[in-house]
Protein backbone atom coordinates (compact mmCIF):
# COMPACT_ATOMS: atom_id res chain seq x y z
CA UNK A 1 0.00 0.00 0.00
CA UNK A 2 2.93 2.41 1.29
CA UNK A 3 4.70 1.48 -2.28
CA UNK A 4 1.06 2.64 -4.16
CA UNK A 5 1.45 6.18 -2.66
CA UNK A 6 5.07 5.84 -3.29
CA UNK A 7 3.99 5.99 -7.19
CA UNK A 8 1.20 8.84 -6.89
CA UNK A 9 3.57 10.58 -4.55
CA UNK A 10 6.62 10.53 -7.39
CA UNK A 11 4.33 11.40 -10.29
CA UNK A 12 3.02 14.60 -8.57
CA UNK A 13 6.20 15.84 -7.88
CA UNK A 14 7.34 15.34 -11.51
CA UNK A 15 4.21 16.69 -13.30
CA UNK A 16 5.42 20.13 -11.05
CA UNK A 17 7.55 20.69 -14.35
CA UNK A 18 4.27 21.91 -15.73
CA UNK A 19 4.98 24.91 -14.42
CA UNK A 20 7.86 25.85 -16.57
CA UNK A 21 6.00 24.76 -19.64
CA UNK A 22 5.16 28.21 -21.22
CA UNK A 23 2.05 29.22 -23.61
CA UNK A 24 2.21 32.31 -25.80
CA UNK A 25 -0.40 34.11 -24.11
CA UNK A 26 0.23 36.53 -21.47
CA UNK A 27 -1.24 37.12 -18.12
CA UNK A 28 -3.86 39.77 -17.79
CA UNK A 29 -0.83 42.18 -16.90
CA UNK A 30 0.87 41.76 -19.82
CA UNK A 31 3.99 40.94 -17.67
CA UNK A 32 5.10 37.00 -18.83
CA UNK A 33 3.89 34.19 -20.49
CA UNK A 34 1.46 32.03 -19.25
CA UNK A 35 2.39 28.31 -18.09
CA UNK A 36 0.68 25.13 -18.18
CA UNK A 37 -0.16 24.59 -14.37
CA UNK A 38 -1.83 28.62 -14.27
CA UNK A 39 -3.63 27.61 -17.54
CA UNK A 40 -5.28 24.57 -16.42
CA UNK A 41 -6.05 26.20 -12.72
CA UNK A 42 -7.91 29.00 -14.59
CA UNK A 43 -10.26 26.03 -17.17
CA UNK A 44 -10.87 24.08 -14.02
CA UNK A 45 -12.47 26.96 -12.05
CA UNK A 46 -14.11 27.82 -15.20
CA UNK A 47 -15.67 24.76 -15.54
CA UNK A 48 -17.72 25.30 -12.65
CA UNK A 49 -18.61 28.95 -13.04
CA UNK A 50 -19.62 28.55 -16.55
CA UNK A 51 -21.02 25.08 -16.56
CA UNK A 52 -24.68 26.27 -17.10
CA UNK A 53 -24.32 27.65 -20.39
CA UNK A 54 -23.32 24.78 -21.62
CA UNK A 55 -26.49 22.91 -23.96
CA UNK A 56 -25.23 19.94 -23.26
CA UNK A 57 -25.48 18.20 -20.05
CA UNK A 58 -22.40 17.22 -18.69
CA UNK A 59 -20.15 15.14 -15.42
CA UNK A 60 -18.93 18.46 -14.44
CA UNK A 61 -16.14 16.25 -12.08
CA UNK A 62 -15.01 14.44 -15.55
CA UNK A 63 -14.61 17.84 -16.97
CA UNK A 64 -12.53 19.21 -13.99
CA UNK A 65 -10.09 16.06 -14.57
CA UNK A 66 -9.49 16.25 -17.92
CA UNK A 67 -8.79 20.02 -18.07
CA UNK A 68 -6.23 19.55 -15.08
CA UNK A 69 -4.46 16.75 -16.87
CA UNK A 70 -4.70 17.74 -20.46
CA UNK A 71 -1.54 19.80 -20.54
CA UNK A 72 0.58 17.19 -18.53
CA UNK A 73 1.67 15.31 -21.77
CA UNK A 74 3.59 19.03 -22.72
CA UNK A 75 6.52 18.11 -19.55
CA UNK A 76 8.33 16.15 -22.31
CA UNK A 77 6.63 17.26 -25.71
CA UNK A 78 6.70 21.16 -25.14
CA UNK A 79 3.99 23.37 -25.79
CA UNK A 80 2.52 23.32 -29.41
CA UNK A 81 1.27 26.84 -30.61
CA UNK A 82 -2.24 26.05 -31.82
CA UNK A 83 -1.50 28.76 -35.06
CA UNK A 84 1.77 26.62 -36.27
CA UNK A 85 0.91 24.23 -38.39
CA UNK A 86 4.46 22.90 -39.08
CA UNK A 87 5.14 22.46 -35.02
CA UNK A 88 1.52 20.54 -35.25
CA UNK A 89 2.46 17.88 -37.62
CA UNK A 90 4.31 15.69 -34.97
CA UNK A 91 2.23 17.02 -31.74
CA UNK A 92 0.27 13.51 -31.10
CA UNK A 93 3.97 11.67 -31.78
CA UNK A 94 5.94 13.95 -29.01
CA UNK A 95 2.74 13.84 -26.51
CA UNK A 96 1.82 10.37 -26.44
CA UNK A 97 5.52 9.50 -25.83
CA UNK A 98 5.42 11.78 -22.86
CA UNK A 99 2.01 10.16 -22.16
CA UNK A 100 3.25 6.50 -21.74
CA UNK A 101 6.31 8.01 -19.41
CA UNK A 102 4.60 9.74 -17.17
CA UNK A 103 1.35 8.23 -16.49
CA UNK A 104 2.65 5.17 -16.32
CA UNK A 105 4.65 6.16 -13.13
CA UNK A 106 0.97 5.75 -11.86
CA UNK A 107 -0.46 2.50 -10.45
CA UNK A 108 -1.65 0.94 -13.40
CA UNK A 109 -5.21 1.66 -13.06
CA UNK A 110 -4.69 5.38 -12.41
CA UNK A 111 -2.57 5.35 -15.74
CA UNK A 112 -5.26 4.13 -17.58
CA UNK A 113 -7.62 6.72 -16.15
CA UNK A 114 -5.21 9.22 -17.15
CA UNK A 115 -4.97 7.83 -20.92
CA UNK A 116 -8.70 7.56 -21.12
CA UNK A 117 -9.10 11.09 -20.02
CA UNK A 118 -6.41 12.57 -21.90
CA UNK A 119 -7.96 10.64 -25.37
CA UNK A 120 -11.36 11.68 -24.93
CA UNK A 121 -9.69 15.31 -24.32
CA UNK A 122 -7.75 14.85 -27.40
CA UNK A 123 -11.09 13.38 -29.90
CA UNK A 124 -13.35 16.31 -28.45
CA UNK A 125 -16.37 13.58 -29.27
CA UNK A 126 -17.93 13.60 -25.86
CA UNK A 127 -20.07 16.41 -24.27
CA UNK A 128 -17.33 16.63 -21.64
CA UNK A 129 -14.51 17.05 -23.62
CA UNK A 130 -16.77 19.42 -26.46
CA UNK A 131 -16.94 21.55 -22.82
CA UNK A 132 -13.15 21.08 -22.09
CA UNK A 133 -12.53 22.11 -25.40
CA UNK A 134 -14.49 25.18 -25.47
CA UNK A 135 -12.83 26.19 -22.23
CA UNK A 136 -9.30 25.81 -23.58
CA UNK A 137 -10.26 28.18 -26.15
CA UNK A 138 -12.10 31.06 -24.65
CA UNK A 139 -9.72 30.99 -21.61
CA UNK A 140 -6.77 32.26 -23.96
CA UNK A 141 -9.02 34.78 -25.90
CA UNK A 142 -9.79 36.35 -22.40
CA UNK A 143 -6.18 37.07 -22.28
CA UNK A 144 -5.40 37.64 -25.49
CA UNK A 145 -8.27 40.51 -25.17
CA UNK A 146 -7.34 41.61 -22.04
CA UNK A 147 -3.45 42.23 -22.88
CA UNK A 148 -4.76 44.47 -25.86
CA UNK A 149 -3.69 41.90 -28.33
CA UNK A 150 0.10 41.71 -27.88
CA UNK A 151 0.22 37.80 -28.30
CA UNK A 152 -1.98 37.97 -31.59
CA UNK A 153 -0.14 40.79 -32.66
CA UNK A 154 2.72 39.43 -32.19
CA UNK A 155 2.34 35.96 -34.16
CA UNK A 156 0.08 38.09 -37.56
CA UNK A 157 -2.96 36.27 -36.12
CA UNK A 158 -5.99 37.49 -38.14
CA UNK A 159 -9.62 37.21 -36.73
CA UNK A 160 -10.75 34.44 -39.34
CA UNK A 161 -8.15 32.17 -37.79
CA UNK A 162 -9.27 32.81 -34.30
CA UNK A 163 -12.66 32.34 -35.73
CA UNK A 164 -12.03 28.57 -37.24
CA UNK A 165 -10.30 28.10 -34.35
CA UNK A 166 -13.24 28.68 -31.82
CA UNK A 167 -15.93 26.85 -34.13
CA UNK A 168 -15.74 23.98 -31.64
CA UNK A 169 -17.42 26.71 -29.27
CA UNK A 170 -20.34 27.19 -31.41
CA UNK A 171 -21.39 23.34 -30.72
CA UNK A 172 -21.19 23.28 -27.53
CA UNK A 173 -22.68 26.46 -26.16
CA UNK A 174 -24.79 29.03 -28.35
CA UNK A 175 -24.44 31.67 -25.73
CA UNK A 176 -20.82 31.50 -25.50
CA UNK A 177 -20.45 31.64 -29.16
CA UNK A 178 -22.38 34.26 -29.03
CA UNK A 179 -19.97 35.84 -26.81
CA UNK A 180 -17.25 34.87 -28.86
CA UNK A 181 -18.28 36.53 -31.82
CA UNK A 182 -19.46 39.42 -30.21
CA UNK A 183 -15.79 39.59 -28.33
CA UNK A 184 -13.73 39.35 -31.55
CA UNK A 185 -15.49 41.97 -33.45
CA UNK A 186 -14.36 44.16 -30.58
CA UNK A 187 -10.73 43.11 -31.11
CA UNK A 188 -10.98 44.02 -34.43
CA UNK A 189 -12.69 47.26 -33.49
CA UNK A 190 -9.79 48.17 -31.31
CA UNK A 191 -6.53 46.92 -33.40
CA UNK A 192 -6.05 44.00 -31.34
CA UNK A 193 -6.68 41.55 -34.30
CA UNK A 194 -6.05 41.95 -38.07
CA UNK A 195 -8.76 41.04 -40.65
CA UNK A 196 -7.52 38.49 -43.67
CA UNK A 197 -7.46 41.17 -46.14
CA UNK A 198 -5.38 43.58 -44.10
CA UNK A 199 -2.54 40.61 -44.31
CA UNK A 200 0.33 42.17 -45.87
CA UNK B 1 -28.22 36.38 -19.50
CA UNK B 2 -25.80 38.06 -21.47
CA UNK B 3 -25.05 40.55 -18.40
CA UNK B 4 -25.08 36.93 -16.01
CA UNK B 5 -21.87 36.12 -18.23
CA UNK B 6 -20.50 39.05 -18.61
CA UNK B 7 -20.02 39.39 -14.48
CA UNK B 8 -18.81 35.78 -14.71
CA UNK B 9 -16.33 36.49 -17.51
CA UNK B 10 -15.13 39.39 -15.00
CA UNK B 11 -14.60 37.55 -12.34
CA UNK B 12 -12.57 34.88 -14.52
CA UNK B 13 -10.23 37.90 -15.66
CA UNK B 14 -9.48 39.52 -12.02
CA UNK B 15 -8.49 36.22 -10.97
CA UNK B 16 -6.03 36.26 -13.30
CA UNK B 17 -4.23 38.02 -11.20
CA UNK B 18 -3.92 34.91 -9.01
CA UNK B 19 -0.55 33.93 -10.41
CA UNK B 20 0.96 36.88 -9.55
CA UNK B 21 0.75 36.39 -5.90
CA UNK B 22 3.99 34.27 -4.99
CA UNK B 23 4.03 31.52 -2.46
CA UNK B 24 7.32 31.28 0.18
CA UNK B 25 7.74 27.34 -1.94
CA UNK B 26 10.27 27.09 -4.29
CA UNK B 27 8.81 25.09 -7.41
CA UNK B 28 10.77 21.72 -7.59
CA UNK B 29 13.81 22.79 -9.97
CA UNK B 30 14.41 25.42 -7.16
CA UNK B 31 14.34 28.31 -9.66
CA UNK B 32 11.67 30.50 -8.36
CA UNK B 33 9.28 30.94 -5.84
CA UNK B 34 5.40 29.00 -6.92
CA UNK B 35 2.26 31.07 -7.47
CA UNK B 36 -1.01 30.80 -6.15
CA UNK B 37 -2.56 29.77 -9.19
CA UNK B 38 -0.14 26.90 -9.75
CA UNK B 39 -0.87 25.98 -5.96
CA UNK B 40 -4.44 25.53 -6.43
CA UNK B 41 -4.09 23.39 -9.57
CA UNK B 42 -1.82 21.03 -7.80
CA UNK B 43 -3.86 20.37 -4.88
CA UNK B 44 -6.79 19.80 -7.55
CA UNK B 45 -4.78 17.90 -8.88
CA UNK B 46 -3.61 15.70 -6.13
CA UNK B 47 -7.08 15.68 -4.59
CA UNK B 48 -8.34 13.11 -7.40
CA UNK B 49 -4.72 11.29 -7.22
CA UNK B 50 -4.91 10.66 -3.53
CA UNK B 51 -8.92 10.57 -2.38
CA UNK B 52 -8.61 6.60 -1.82
CA UNK B 53 -6.20 6.95 1.26
CA UNK B 54 -9.02 9.40 3.33
CA UNK B 55 -10.18 7.52 6.10
CA UNK B 56 -13.82 9.52 5.70
CA UNK B 57 -16.08 9.62 2.70
CA UNK B 58 -15.89 12.85 0.70
CA UNK B 59 -17.31 14.22 -2.04
CA UNK B 60 -14.59 15.32 -4.36
CA UNK B 61 -16.04 17.42 -6.67
CA UNK B 62 -16.89 20.07 -3.69
CA UNK B 63 -13.40 19.07 -2.78
CA UNK B 64 -11.68 20.33 -6.06
CA UNK B 65 -14.06 23.32 -6.04
CA UNK B 66 -12.53 24.19 -2.39
CA UNK B 67 -9.03 23.72 -3.36
CA UNK B 68 -9.22 25.86 -6.49
CA UNK B 69 -11.19 28.85 -5.17
CA UNK B 70 -9.57 28.76 -1.39
CA UNK B 71 -6.42 31.52 -2.23
CA UNK B 72 -8.54 33.75 -4.17
CA UNK B 73 -8.87 35.93 -1.12
CA UNK B 74 -5.07 36.39 -1.67
CA UNK B 75 -5.21 38.54 -4.70
CA UNK B 76 -5.80 41.55 -2.20
CA UNK B 77 -4.33 40.36 0.78
CA UNK B 78 -1.35 38.77 -0.62
CA UNK B 79 -0.42 35.50 0.63
CA UNK B 80 0.23 34.71 4.45
CA UNK B 81 3.54 32.68 5.27
CA UNK B 82 2.06 29.91 7.38
CA UNK B 83 4.75 30.27 9.86
CA UNK B 84 4.89 34.14 10.15
CA UNK B 85 2.60 34.02 13.57
CA UNK B 86 2.62 38.45 13.44
CA UNK B 87 1.04 38.90 9.60
CA UNK B 88 -1.47 35.96 10.83
CA UNK B 89 -2.77 37.75 13.24
CA UNK B 90 -4.87 40.11 10.67
CA UNK B 91 -5.28 37.88 8.31
CA UNK B 92 -8.54 37.00 8.23
CA UNK B 93 -9.65 40.85 8.32
CA UNK B 94 -7.77 41.12 4.90
CA UNK B 95 -8.85 38.31 3.45
CA UNK B 96 -12.67 39.09 4.23
CA UNK B 97 -12.75 42.47 2.15
CA UNK B 98 -10.39 40.68 -0.55
CA UNK B 99 -13.42 37.91 -0.17
CA UNK B 100 -15.93 40.82 0.00
CA UNK B 101 -15.15 42.51 -2.89
CA UNK B 102 -13.86 40.14 -5.19
CA UNK B 103 -16.92 37.00 -4.71
CA UNK B 104 -19.45 39.98 -5.44
CA UNK B 105 -18.73 40.36 -8.68
CA UNK B 106 -20.27 37.29 -9.50
CA UNK B 107 -23.93 36.69 -9.72
CA UNK B 108 -25.27 36.51 -6.11
CA UNK B 109 -26.04 32.55 -5.62
CA UNK B 110 -22.47 31.77 -6.89
CA UNK B 111 -20.86 34.57 -5.00
CA UNK B 112 -22.81 32.83 -2.10
CA UNK B 113 -21.05 29.33 -3.08
CA UNK B 114 -17.85 31.20 -2.88
CA UNK B 115 -18.55 32.64 0.72
CA UNK B 116 -19.43 29.03 1.44
CA UNK B 117 -16.53 27.08 0.30
CA UNK B 118 -13.97 29.49 1.52
CA UNK B 119 -15.88 29.31 5.07
CA UNK B 120 -16.03 25.58 5.30
CA UNK B 121 -12.34 25.64 4.07
CA UNK B 122 -11.13 27.78 6.72
CA UNK B 123 -12.99 26.42 9.61
CA UNK B 124 -12.02 22.59 8.58
CA UNK B 125 -14.72 21.11 10.13
CA UNK B 126 -16.38 18.41 7.25
CA UNK B 127 -14.50 15.80 5.74
CA UNK B 128 -14.30 18.00 2.47
CA UNK B 129 -12.48 21.06 4.48
CA UNK B 130 -10.11 18.90 6.54
CA UNK B 131 -9.32 16.68 3.09
CA UNK B 132 -8.58 19.91 1.48
CA UNK B 133 -6.82 20.99 4.15
CA UNK B 134 -4.60 17.94 4.07
CA UNK B 135 -3.86 18.91 0.41
CA UNK B 136 -2.60 22.22 1.49
CA UNK B 137 -0.04 20.87 3.99
CA UNK B 138 0.81 18.15 1.94
CA UNK B 139 1.90 20.22 -1.02
CA UNK B 140 4.44 22.51 0.47
CA UNK B 141 6.56 20.03 1.91
CA UNK B 142 6.53 17.83 -0.87
CA UNK B 143 8.00 21.18 -3.08
CA UNK B 144 9.94 22.00 0.04
CA UNK B 145 11.26 18.51 0.51
CA UNK B 146 12.08 18.09 -2.66
CA UNK B 147 13.95 21.35 -3.68
CA UNK B 148 15.89 20.19 -0.51
CA UNK B 149 14.30 22.33 1.98
CA UNK B 150 16.09 25.77 1.05
CA UNK B 151 12.88 27.50 1.97
CA UNK B 152 12.80 26.27 5.54
CA UNK B 153 16.10 26.50 5.69
CA UNK B 154 16.06 30.50 4.36
CA UNK B 155 13.03 30.77 7.47
CA UNK B 156 14.58 28.80 10.17
CA UNK B 157 11.76 26.61 10.51
CA UNK B 158 12.29 23.33 12.91
CA UNK B 159 10.50 19.44 12.48
CA UNK B 160 8.30 20.66 15.19
CA UNK B 161 7.18 23.54 13.18
CA UNK B 162 6.13 21.68 10.47
CA UNK B 163 4.88 18.14 12.67
CA UNK B 164 2.25 20.61 14.41
CA UNK B 165 0.95 22.79 11.25
CA UNK B 166 0.89 19.10 9.68
CA UNK B 167 -1.46 17.81 12.70
CA UNK B 168 -4.39 17.97 10.66
CA UNK B 169 -3.02 15.39 8.40
CA UNK B 170 -3.27 12.79 11.16
CA UNK B 171 -7.31 13.67 11.61
CA UNK B 172 -8.21 12.72 7.98
CA UNK B 173 -6.11 9.96 7.07
CA UNK B 174 -3.81 7.99 9.00
CA UNK B 175 -1.80 6.67 5.72
CA UNK B 176 -0.51 10.12 4.92
CA UNK B 177 0.03 10.82 8.00
CA UNK B 178 2.68 8.41 8.38
CA UNK B 179 4.19 9.14 5.18
CA UNK B 180 4.60 13.05 6.16
CA UNK B 181 6.23 11.64 9.46
CA UNK B 182 8.60 9.43 7.53
CA UNK B 183 9.19 12.33 4.85
CA UNK B 184 10.03 14.19 8.08
CA UNK B 185 12.19 12.04 9.59
CA UNK B 186 14.21 11.82 6.20
CA UNK B 187 14.32 15.84 5.71
CA UNK B 188 16.02 15.77 9.24
CA UNK B 189 18.28 13.13 8.51
CA UNK B 190 19.45 15.24 5.09
CA UNK B 191 19.53 18.53 6.45
CA UNK B 192 16.78 19.90 5.72
CA UNK B 193 15.17 20.71 8.60
CA UNK B 194 15.96 21.39 11.97
CA UNK B 195 15.00 19.75 15.26
CA UNK B 196 14.08 22.59 17.93
CA UNK B 197 16.98 22.06 19.85
CA UNK B 198 19.23 22.67 16.86
CA UNK B 199 17.83 26.30 17.40
CA UNK B 200 20.56 28.62 18.25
Amino acid sequence: MMDRLKRQIAFIVEVDKLKSIFRQSLITDATRFENDAEHSWHLALMAFLLAEHTDEKVDLLRVMKMVLMHDIVEIDAGDTYCYDEKARQDKREREEKCAERIFSMLPEEQAREMFELWEEFELMETPEARYAAVLDRLQPLLLNYTAQGISWKNHGISVEQVLERNQIVQGSSEKLWRFVKELLDDAVARGYLIQDNQNP
